[in-house]
């Protein structure tokens, strides 16, 4: 604690990320994709003449907005660009959501949303999940009084997706504030609700390059929505950094998007595994949650989920553990490759055995 | 406008970066470095394997941390890095200008600090530069009950840089809040106050690759001070964006500082042609405040700035105008390469003869 740091900044709770650690492990801590990024993107960074790096970038990234707005069958003024869907996020709390009334948010979903709660002072009213460890849509068209609703559908950790429908049927009952549908994960079998912007103003789509397209390490991430919640985030972005995505992520992030089959074949690939793994984990004893992303949550009939988690760690294998209420019995597993599920189900079955 | 915005937001005024034109021109406006960076940030391209980055970066940064440390002579904990020194300087007045009392800020400055006030809600006591249009520091030292104090030395657009003598006297004289320098400019011949660090707890120092390492495009800033003030923008950054310094700017980063010959030879050149071509545009008739940076403010004697603006424009040469009282009949040249200041010259030769 320091003097010289602003008051609301003592107060602060920074969010922690998964591990990233340097020695040789398996990795399912953090949902990276198990398959590189498309072919193109080597070439992207083979041919680039670095002269132009002497320049600032494009600061509206004009060229990606584009390139997505063609990808989703948007306009470019319905699309928003920025450092990781982390940063996008960011933008659009304090872009949307300091109406001074709460923000209904369920209670467990993305954890970084709690922490830019505090950032900017927004209030949060927290929505348990039903019983089927669903987002309770009807719970946060119910709040009443209120500066927004975010949750990420796929949620995160439990893996559950809605369907469009039940996501238009929340729309046509909250209009006056920004619905913000975080969709990190929605490549991997779920709805995407991006068609809907066209009909409801009020409603924000985030998205990622680090999941499906396997750009974590790059930082690109987007919104799509009307053209007055895309200004909203521009005013912000341009009140706070001209330039947050460089040249070379730009340009990276071009080719990622033109390569359908490299981002097709990779989806199908983690689904395929996701599924496999879903089955043989039934078979240790685990619950497994029903997931539409790129991870499951279990949870083992006998055994903790903190001893789990240290018996996995200890044989090179890092998962994902909450120290949360309602959540510390459970893993969340990242899909990785068909090798790596078979280390991770042999290392169970001696765990669980 | 619109009712989803925060009401904050609304008010916002945003920052307006220097023009990245599409065609063919000499741009002379954002302050750019005319030569390529290091070599090796080039050879780092070519030989990325692009399957890194399916996986998130450090998001501590900490190689890139530790260059920087043993590049100015500090301990890793008093080295933070960020997309680009705007970012960092967003972070710090988020982190340590919002104390509920005025920020002391000289009226003409880095344009983007009104910008970030407004953002944070942090009200600005402007203090006029002195008669030799230089940053007074008495007056910031003199202003009373503040949240800090904060200015670019050398200070933008004048290119004057105080001693470090100088700005030691005021560092003895304000100890009860953050001062912080901004030197993204002081490579081209200005004094840095790194090495008052260690004495001044309260001393930030905020620096960029934008300028004198040749990549603006990629995004790299940092900070130095005293490790509480480097906890402190960690805080902010870590309630914001786990990981906006990307991996592959972090590389490139590491290749350009390692290269402490590319970045002599290129700084010794942008020295030599700003002093060349300020010589010559005192013998047109022009103003030529001294300056210790990569770009030079002139006004004519009898020619109007926004005239020359426009004329420089015509011929495919784009310069700095502010719209800004005081500096109106100014123009802001960034130094280029030896043949482009020859064109500049020419151009002005026929507008001024």
């Amino acid at each position: 604690m320091s003097q010289f740091w602003s008051p609301a900044v003592r107060e602060l709770t920074p969010y922690v990320p998964g591990e990233q650690p340097t020695e040789q492990v398996i990795k399912l801590n953090t949902n990276e994709n198990p398959y590189p990024p498309a072919p193109g993107v080597g070439e992207v960074l083979r041919h680039y003449s670095t002269n132009h790096l002497r320049l600032y970038p494009d600061p509206t990234s004009a060229a990606l907005c584009n390139a997505l707005a063609s990808t989703y069958g948007v306009t470019a003024g319905q699309v928003f660009v920025g450092n990781g869907s982390d940063e996008v996020l960011a933008f659009a709390f304090q872009a949307f959501f300091c109406h001074g009334a709460p923000l209904d948010v369920p209670s467990i979903t993305y954890s970084f949303y709690p922490v830019y709660a505090k950032l900017y002072g927004v209030e949060l009213r927290q929505h348990p999940l039903n019983a089927r460890w669903e987002v309770d849509l009807e719970a946060l068209a119910d709040a009443g009084e209120s500066s927004g609703v975010i949750f990420a559908n796929p949620n995160a950790p439990t893996g559950h997706a809605h369907s469009l429908a039940a996501l238009e049927a929340l729309l046509t009952r909250v209009t006056e504030r920004v619905v913000l549908v975080d969709e990190a994960y929605v490549d991997f079998g779920a709805e995407s609700v991006v068609s809907l912007t066209e009909r409801y103003p009020n409603l924000l789509v985030t998205g990622t390059f680090s999941k499906s397209r396997s750009l974590a390490g790059l930082r690109l991430g987007y919104a799509i929505g009307s053209p007055e919640l895309i200004e909203g985030l521009k005013r912000v972005k341009d009140s706070f950094n001209s330039y947050p995505v460089d040249r070379l992520a730009e340009q990276v992030g071009l080719a990622a998007l033109e390569d359908t089959d490299h981002f097709n074949a990779c989806r199908d690939y983690v689904i395929t595994t996701r599924e496999r793994t879903r089955t043989r984990l039934e078979a240790l004893g685990f619950e497994v949650l029903p997931s539409q992303a790129n991870f499951l949550l279990v949870q083992h009939k006998i055994y903790a989920g903190d001893q789990l988690f240290v018996g996995l760690r200890e044989r090179g294998i890092i998962v994902r553990h909450f120290n949360k209420a309602g959540l510390s019995n459970f893993l969340r597993i990242t899909i990785g490759t068909d090798d790596e599920m078979d280390s991770l189900i042999e290392a169970l079955e001696v765990l669980c055995g």
